[in-house]
């Protein structure tokens, strides 16, 4: 007895038997980030089918996402949930497109949230570069291979009804399938879910700036000095080119000390892909692929492994891999003087990104160390109390800039360790009189909008609300 | 921040942290088979920690777990929940060892029990030779490696509370770990979790028993006719000795007609992980490894995929293996003239076995095969009613016995081709007729006990129920 057939002739009619109805709430992921074709064709689709007020959940809205602003204006779309939205969009909903305030999670609090039934989701639509007819699917076969699917898998689990979006259709069963089939509902073929080409956007290549190699030396450097350098090291770095950067002079410590660490996690690049051939991590952790190196790493090597966004950070896991995290390298847009990093807004701010994994490596790591420039385009980095806070300040234990590094006053032993090391530590108060006597001191406007967006924090509370731009 | 260590100092203290209390309910998988040594451990400690009324809920209980007879007298154990009992436990069973009901389901009806919430399960015991500090665990690698977990993922999604039982502990993280730490809240490390080398039992080697090798030549043929093997075939078959020569027959079919199958699935032998390296099947899909060499192939070989018991066999599953097989080839001790079979009872109506996957891969497979001797010690196989029903007739296809095939009359266009392909297709009436004038007609006794246990269907329904045995 075989069942009725899982393949849909087309995205309306997956659809339309999917029972999506007016006021649900849809998903997706952004694996394919800006090369995804996926999310603007099932809005398309929705919107000719008459759907209206849809809540889109998705893990992240790029810039080429920004069509979804259409769907706004046309109602099917009045809710939006992310961990992270491009500027693109954010600029339209900072300045009041959308009436419903966005919920902004972290890449953990998004599956604890469905976890813990906060957090519903009627119809996944699952971008997948290599299914079977029955939804065995993953990232890492077919032409637009993306490497790990790990941020749909708890939209696989969770949602009501999962359709699986694919362009390339493989016999059954799919061999290392990382979606079940048991978990799918509906399979529909398409021409194309993307470009793989554009998963890597400007960010995930290693800075060339003087102040960024700088920095990121100096925060290498900071690692070397907190006792955290040593056999079974773990450690996560993001794509932003400072980042990458420091990644790249750790790696030069750790092969002049002959340490091998235990793994490196996350988002995953090719410069860590070689640090794994090369020894110098044993294995790879990998929540999503940045680039073609990784793509192609994960594909075949055992020891790169594909985690679920659940397994990664989720607070309400039995536990997660950021909870074995030693050392944590991020950025930011403005950090205070307690220590609040805020990667939500800008300096007007305007809505330009999202906490993605920030927030989570930060309360799971041990050194949670922030990389980044006192100013850029002449706003300075350290203010009085971002605009928003995306990640606590207790959770952040070092910034590292082109002037000095400031420890949490929470971390004073750290702050031992950095100064006997030769390490110029400063404190936080003075990098930031450093910058106000370039920049000059930033007037912020007082006037605040309506709130047009919530940040809800990994555990399910309400960090801070986002207002409304008036120009 | 590092959260609390999951590992415990020992069984007794993580039953004590499970919070496990009178009346509820413990689970276990069987892959280690008559080498496990987890189940008895854990249910000695239950003992002297004065735990009352437990309920096992057990993918199988085999032999070596006997000694759960000493916790039913004691009063430990008032409740089974299993989807197989070796005579062993049975014989006890049978003859009123236990006061409540005995809970049969089917390797693809218990996760579907989970699922759907009418199977609660308070602390799942997983046995896995290989885990690390947080429960990241598979059967793959370390020293009583058993190859497959696939039984007790179900358990570690759905149980209240997972506890890990490891003889040896790996650096965090396990490198193709089966089961995610995200599941795990405790891991205990024992001396030994069981002998692999007893995971191999009586059953898995091909028969060399003329008889035996007769049925599995016919059966061979009568799949070779049966319109279904050609390209992207696909197969399963058990690990009893003529079982496993139908697969030897099969294959040199396959060869000799250049036939080459998408996948054999279930319990894998050497002998299946043969035919994938000879290129005959192309993958295998493993809920349990029978044998050594299944053992090593499933952790080298990528073809050599493992499948959780829900993927395998779960009728609340969107899909499941079993869903898409062709031909199955079961056993019987006994089966009736509308074909029913029955593996739960002898012919005294002792408790001797139960379903595994045996009513799950005849729902679902196009063609379900029961290969048997018409007698066995003097008794008939076929008969007017079988003691108990634990797989509808209505999902078997055909029996192959060494006096004939006899088809399921729902299935004319099989006897049709069968016959043309000269095969001896008889009445199944025949072979009952031909079997009693050799054996005699035996007399059954309708006198019946209590109930003693329930067969429950795949899909939650009662199928029978078996009554207690007075001597």
């Amino acid at each position: 007895m075989t069942r009725q057939t899982k393949v849909m002739p087309s995205l309306g009619e997956a659809i339309r038997q999917s029972g999506l109805r007016d006021g649900m709430t849809i998903s997706f992921h952004h694996h394919l980030r800006e090369g995804d074709r996926v999310l603007n064709s099932v809005l398309a689709e929705c919107s000719v089918l008459g759907l209206k007020d849809l809540t889109v959940n998705a893990s992240a809205l790029m810039g080429c996402h920004r069509s979804i602003l259409d769907f706004v204006r046309d109602g099917t779309v009045t809710g939006i949930e992310c961990n992270f939205m491009h500027a693109q969009i954010g600029q339209a909903i900072s300045r009041g497109a959308l009436e419903r305030e966005v919920v902004f999670r972290s890449h953990g609090g998004r599956p604890a949230a469905m976890d813990r039934g906060e957090s519903r989701i009627d119809v996944a639509f699952i971008a997948a570069s290599a299914a079977d007819a029955t939804g065995n699917c993953n990232g890492k076969q077919g032409n637009a291979a993306f490497g790990s699917i790990g941020y749909a898998m708890p939209d696989a689990e969770h949602a009501q009804y999962v359709v699986v979006v694919t362009d390339q259709l493989f016999e059954y069963p799919l061999i290392g399938a990382s979606i079940s089939e048991e978990s799918v509902d509906a399979v529909v073929v398409i021409d194309s879910i993307g470009d793989p080409l554009r998963i890597m956007s400007g960010t995930t290549r290693v800075t060339r700036d003087p102040i960024g190699l700088l920095i990121a030396e100096q925060a290498a450097k900071a690692i070397g000095a907190s006792g955290l350098l040593r056999d079974g090291f773990t450690f996560q770095t993001g794509a932003g080119g400072t980042s990458l950067a420091v990644a790249q002079y750790l790696g030069e410590i750790m092969r002049e000390q002959g340490i091998v660490g235990r793994f490196a996690s996350g988002g995953i690049t090719g410069l860590l892909v070689n640090l794994l051939r090369e020894g110098l991590f044993e294995t790879l952790l990998d929540v999503q692929c940045f680039d073609r190196e990784a793509v192609l790493s994960i594909g075949e090597d055992a020891r790169h492994g594909e985690i679920s966004a659940t397994r990664y950070a989720s607070p309400a896991a039995k536990s997660s891999v950021v909870d074995h995290l030693d050392v944590v390298i991020l950025g930011a847009t403005e950090i205070d003087t307690d220590f609040n990093v805020n990667v939500h807004t800008d300096s007007n701010g305007v809505i330009m990104g999202g906490s993605g994994g920030h927030s989570d490596t930060a309360a799971g790591a041990k050194l949670s160390i922030i990389v980044a420039p006192i100013m850029r385009a002449r706003m300075p980095l350290i203010v009085d109390r971002v605009g928003t806070i995306s990640t606590p300040g207790e959770d952040i234990d070092l910034l590292v800039t082109q002037y000095g590094l400031a420890c949490n006053p929470r971390r004073s032993e750290l702050a031992s360790r950095l100064e006997r090391a030769g390490l110029p530590v400063v404190p936080i108060h003075d990098l930031k009189a450093k910058a106000e006597s370039i920049t000059g001191v930033p007037t912020r406007s007082t006037h605040k909008g309506r709130p047009i967006a919530r940040v809800i924090s990994r555990d399910g509370m309400l960090l801070d609300t986002i207002a409304m731009i008036e120009d």
